[in-house]
């Protein structure tokens, strides 16, 4: 399939620099990209490899202006990554073949009692339960879960493998062992939110687990019961939020890191990958707590003197006073 | 809905303060539950919620009884907590309708030759494997798979996603590659196991794996070959178990935390989220490995600091033998 | 059933002392082994459990001999780990009952433009989409998804719940929200590759994410969008790779580890469980960034001494200087 790129900056504005019939077959990075191609430079640091590059048309910001003009064809843009966004989107919409099948996969679970908007895509073996409600456009790719109660907003995309409204994780100790606290709270997930395979957002104990509005969950993600996390969040791979934690809007959580219960997050606070959340942050601001890694035997002798640091520090208190 | 509290306490026992005909029509936490509502009170540090709330009743401890009463209705229960627990598996049986649809959901895959009890509860998208057995009253929520083999015990509750059986992860090494090494043992599971959401519990590599009665595993968790997991004991979401791990009855173990294979771990062991148990445990106790949360630029200078602790320590014992 | 220790070694080669006609009817691990079970030692560290071993016949290697034979019937072979994972396969094949089912099974919903060789296997309830290639005796067990476009090579085994080919996580900031980027490119698994049950491998943005021959990868592991896994890497449990990382030829990760995005590891690199990867790694070797366990009082003094350790390196700085 061939797209030209006079449609390309008509559909989404930008200064084309180079010849509106011009057509391109795909977009690829910079590095590999061929002369039917369109690519991208958005950080500044890739430079070098600008002019290498053997795209057959580049989208810069104006301060890659001349160096893109001096090697061929460009697009320039205030912004090239939001413009290469969308020119993903246009590029799919335009190339990937019409999906003519039914709204709802024959080989989906959808109960009688469930409410999906009929602009809502269930795919095949999806189960959708009992007062379920799916909004318009929201998109269930294979093997989603959705359970009982829960609500799902407008224009979501839940990837294979999603599981909303399991049960939250709570039981009362008796006598060694544990009752079962029944969840009797749902999920709420707002609009246009994502949701990484796998991820499983579990029901609320008394009151909902509520996701707020154009949050982006990666894959493998573990949210807790009573959670909320705010607008715009995105969190990466493999976190886990533990139970009635609240997360603030605009916040990024990295890949492996974990929200300790019952704590709140201010907005746009920004945690690092394998970084543990201990204790309320009220503060916008990059947090982390990663133990840096070493070579091996290296790592054996700072750690075995970890495990000494607090006596260290009293010998370092007794020689300052016997200074 | 509406139920009386007067039936609940014939069901479940505590002192009723209060109008044995009033009916609340939910359970709601003291912050949002409304004068239709029943609440719980069991951490005390919560206590000044309790004058504001406008729970029609509250369940409290008999340490709470003057303060809740002098604010209208209660329940006074020996253990709150629990009595709320109770509370919401009365209120559950009693408000959720009643699941009418056949035992094995016809969507579902079972093997002529697993061996699934009458009572037993198969949900939409389940895989039963050939020689797979499900015990009395256990359910298996949506897209559970049971494999080859496997058995379940009675009244456990798989939530969707689960995977019990899988291989475990074992291959020998042979000329730069892997060579397989067939996993021929199964899982074992006992009574009363709740399993969460996409937690996968692989078979043994010749013995079986082994989960004892009782135990409550969270979302997400990887239990590998061999693990055998003491009664009672529960775990928090995206833990790991490496393979032939052996782990005591009533221990804790926290979110994304870590356990080594062939270690052993006493009872009543209580691990802290996000810590690495690296070697076994003989002593009842509660352990932590945590790399403190701190802003970035600090940890940035602490953690540069960390990989020369072990020569910080030899200073400081020289500054100490030339004091 | 039973099959003969005569039968094994004309099969898998190794000398054996003992009966050739000898039966056994399993394998078992040394410590449950009984006589009619065959049992192997590799790691010399088990060795006292040789002699107390009840196993009909123990698979040594020739360092083993002597004490093996001392106890009875024996099998000794060069690498005798090698030979057990060969002794499992010899068994499994005899033992398992032949598959007799479809190829593809009725409840899975394969696109009819997908490419399914008819010598693959695609389990219950499997999605495989439009444009998906499965390889030449590949078996996808229950549950597995493989997206639109994405390849799998020849001899591969896919986990129940595995998702090849969700979209990697990729969004444009703008405006405080985060505006989607298309991912185009596909997932290319080589042959000979494993992937544990629930684990995640995302599609790329532009390019493919590559898994080459011989891969093996656990459970719930997140792999990112163009993400390259080299030849023979193992990687365990619960591990996170975040987008556009490469990792090597025969490298092994633990569980629960992590490796940043757009790094590069070289061949033979070994990174413990927990251990975060923060910058590429160009030597090959054994990294580690665990935090030590402790009792959980002695950890919280270390852990408070550790947010002041940069400032106790200045006062030993100071003591230096004074001295």
């Amino acid at each position: 399939m061939q797209l030209r790129l006079g449609d390309l900056v008509d559909s989404l504005g930008g200064e084309l620099h180079g010849d509106r019939q011009a057509a391109v077959d795909g977009l690829a990075p910079l590095e590999t990209a061929g002369p039917g191609q369109l690519s991208f430079l958005s950080n500044p640091r890739y430079q070098p490899q600008l002019a290498a590059s053997r795209a057959g048309c580049v989208i810069v910001g104006p301060a890659m202006r001349e160096p893109a003009l001096a090697r061929g064809a460009a697009i320039v843009a205030d912004d090239p990554y939001l413009y290469f966004a969308r020119a993903t989107r246009w590029w799919k919409a335009r190339s990937a073949p019409v999906d003519a099948g039914p709204h709802i996969h024959p080989s989906a679970v959808v109960d009688p009692g469930a409410e999906v908007d009929p602009t809502a895509r269930i795919g095949p073996l999806c189960v959708v339960e009992r007062g379920a409600r799916i909004g318009a456009g929201t998109v269930l790719k294979s093997r989603v879960t959705v359970s009982e109660g829960c609500s799902i907003g407008a224009r979501c995309l839940l990837h294979p493998g999603v599981v909303i409204g399991a049960d939250g994780f709570g039981f009362a100790p008796h006598q060694g062992a544990w009752e079962k606290i029944e969840q009797l709270g749902a999920v709420r997930i707002g609009d246009d939110v994502e949701i990484g395979a796998n991820t499983c957002i579990d029901r609320g104990a008394l009151a909902d687990t509520v996701i707020e509005d154009g949050v982006k969950l990666d894959n493998l993600i573990q949210v807790g019961h009573n959670v909320r996390i705010g607008r715009h969040t995105a969190i990466a791979g493999n976190a886990g939020i533990a139970g009635s934690a609240t997360i603030g809007a605009h916040c990024t959580i990295g890949g492996s890191a974990g929200i300790l219960g019952h704590l709140t997050i201010a907005d746009h606070v920004h945690v690092s990958s394998f970084s543990l959340v201990t204790r309320s942050i009220s503060k916008p601001g990059h947090y982390t707590g990663i133990f840096p890694l070493d070579d091996n035997a290296s790592w054996e002798k700072n750690a075995a003197s970890l495990k000494q640091l607090h006596v260290l520090r009293e010998r370092v208190r007794a020689l300052e006073k016997n200074r």
